[in-house]
């Protein structure tokens, strides 16, 4: 692909937050969507301010896709609409960058898969946090064998959000009304993605079960009746997500997953990385490395204190190619430069024509955990299977 | 009880560790037991040593508990024998101490609890992190509201033991042989003790049902070929047990537990305890308190890590009572006083003929984990259904 022109489709937080991003590095935003007028219009406002160029303005995303002049769409809407605005643009024959969140129903993931199938269209998952620093050079790390055999990853969602969920109605936020109706792991793959990339998912290993166990919902309840103490219909709300949602995946390799989903409880940030092998290990928590046999084990508390924050220690040889050259160039973008990274991982490809670094068969595989964790949560934790998306090539 | 006479039954690592601190606390030592005759002997030297009395030396568990000196049975030998030996006891109407470890069945889990009903003799379940200095600070601090409602806990037993189990035949450990036959959550007491006192298991509320996942068994294997290549029958051997065994539970009111095993990777110590409430926090890994509303939410590991440790700072005010007349007094024996005190409230409460801190409703359902675990391993993460040990007197 040569000429890049995007229909920007979603301009809340996530949209406000990449658009810069994207404007450096395409030829042109010529359409941009949001079902909501007043943001439409701040994003070709933003565009124009930017390019001197004024994109068409759509609030329906199918027209925004059908505009002659674009070629490439992203999606950076509401959970709901991620699956059916990426279907709609691929059979338009538009390349696709979709945002991240979770799936609606399994079926859904396969329409992706189908879909991309069939008309061959780019398509790539913006999951930022696979181009994260610490995450890129664990995985440096693991394919230098450092780790020995990879066992057992887990890691989480842990964000405190019950601001911007309690205050969906004012923020137009998808979150509330997702809170109220559903109850799941509803945001899996920040964690997942860069472990999935770590043990070769749809690469020579894939997902094949998991059970899902949720927590009662008291986290929202708690925080409305304290500090929005004046919406009648909230305080009166029954929230069906779960506080915690812990689901445990096997790999078809005999590996483990944990995966959590923390978001209406008190807390400080955390993506709770941890990567487990038979020669070493590293956990963000505290954020270090450790290696058997080249330190002592450690049984008191002092110790692991020391411990704290080593893995720099070891990004001084370690550091992933990818952050290297980065870090000289300079770190820019938001989320810590995951942002920037990711988007050009996206356009480079298209304009090489080159495999998308992160592709439908992970997209369907990683938002289906939330729609198979609703399942196992509705049948009291039972198991339930992971549907093979590469119909049988993630051994090839 | 006036006069404690204790028949001292296994002398292995548990036993020699426990030894000076009962000496220091009972009448006498009558009878010691071990199915070694040099460990049963060792024993009894170094009660002789102590006390100028020798006692009577025995290798069957039966003819010790018949002993007729004696009115208390501790038991301190391998997982196998530990509910038989208890129940032996019990029948002979002996108080017992048992050491912990998990169950092979859950029908051994009822005639426990049955047996201690039918003899109505004191039984403790000899679980020392109940009485951990951060395990205790933070009840309390559960007790005073400060971490709001309870919605969450996890704790792991993360001991890097591939050493003891790999060299279990030189040593005569149990492990061994666990580890190659069975799969299962094989040591939840640790860190599930203290959390079920949090959340109030059998008294209030208790556990409901879990689901059990097992992942691959490599960390042993690679050890001894690392360590142990000239151990023929090792080398070739297949252990059972996974590396990691991630158990999730649900209770009565709502909570969810997760507990994990995790022995035989390298790894640093740690027993992962963590408390999640609608008002706050704690964790081991970082040793920290979170507290909603006094501190800003952080977003960065910089913050996160100025606040390792800062769990020392709440102590100042939140430090249980027992710990700190055990800090005035001197903090003595083994595992950082966790073993003074758990034999202190042992002892205290047979003299004082009072309901025993950790009972056989405590023993009897955590202990049951082990069994219930390894069903749902073997049933592919399949929830079961955990026993009310209690018979419905949870609730009273």
């Amino acid at each position: 692909m040569k000429n890049i022109n995007v229909a920007y489709i979603g301009y809340g937080e996530r949209g406000r937050a990449l658009l810069e991003l994207v404007l450096e590095q395409v030829d042109a935003i010529g359409a941009v969507c949001d079902i909501y007028e007043d943001r439409a219009e701040a994003c070709a406002k933003a565009v124009e301010e930017s390019r001197g160029v004024r994109p068409a303005v759509y609030t329906d995303y199918k027209a925004a896709i059908a505009d002659e002049s674009v070629n490439v769409v992203m999606i950076l809407t509401a959970w709901e609409s991620h699956i059916p605005i990426a279907l709609e643009a691929m059979r338009a024959g538009k390349a696709v960058a979709l945002e991240v969140g979770g799936a609606y129903s399994v079926e859904d993931c396969w329409k992706l898969v189908r879909t991309q199938e069939s008309t061959g269209v780019p398509f790539m998952f913006l999951e930022n946090c696979c181009f994260g620093r610490r995450e890129l050079m664990i995985k440096n790390m693991v394919e230098l064998g450092l780790f020995g055999r990879i066992v057992h990853c887990s890691g989480g969602y842990h964000h405190d959000l019950r601001e911007e969920i309690a205050f969906g109605v004012e923020n137009r936020h998808y979150r509330l009304r997702n809170y109220l109706s559903r109850n799941c792991e509803n945001y899996p793959t920040h964690e997942l993605g860069p472990i999935a990339r770590i043990l070769g998912i749809n690469k020579g290993n894939r997902m094949v079960s998991l059970t899902s166990t949720a927590s009662c919902a008291a986290g929202m309840h708690e925080y409305i009746l304290a500090n929005k103490s004046d919406d009648e219909a909230l305080i009166n709300a029954e929230f069906a997500q779960g506080d915690v949602v812990t689901t445990v995946i096997k790999c078809a390799r005999g590996e483990t997953i944990t995966l959590t989903l923390d978001t209406t409880l008190p807390r400080f940030y955390s993506r709770g990385f941890t990567v487990r092998g038979t020669k070493g290990m590293y956990e963000e928590a505290t954020d270090s490395v450790f290696l058997d046999r080249q330190e002592d084990r450690a049984y008191d508390w002092s110790w692991v204190k020391n411990k704290v924050g080593n893995a720099d220690d070891y990004a001084r040889e370690y550091e992933h190619p990818v952050w290297k050259q980065f870090l000289e160039d300079g770190v820019r973008g938001g989320h810590g430069g995951m942002d920037y990274l990711e988007l050009k991982a996206f356009f480079d490809a298209l304009r090489a024509d080159a495999p998308m670094p992160i592709d439908v068969y992970d997209a369907a595989s990683w938002m289906a955990i939330t729609a198979l964790s609703k399942i196992s949560i509705a049948n009291g934790s039972a198991p339930v299977e992971i549907p093979d998306f590469t119909s049988g090539r993630w051994e090839e």
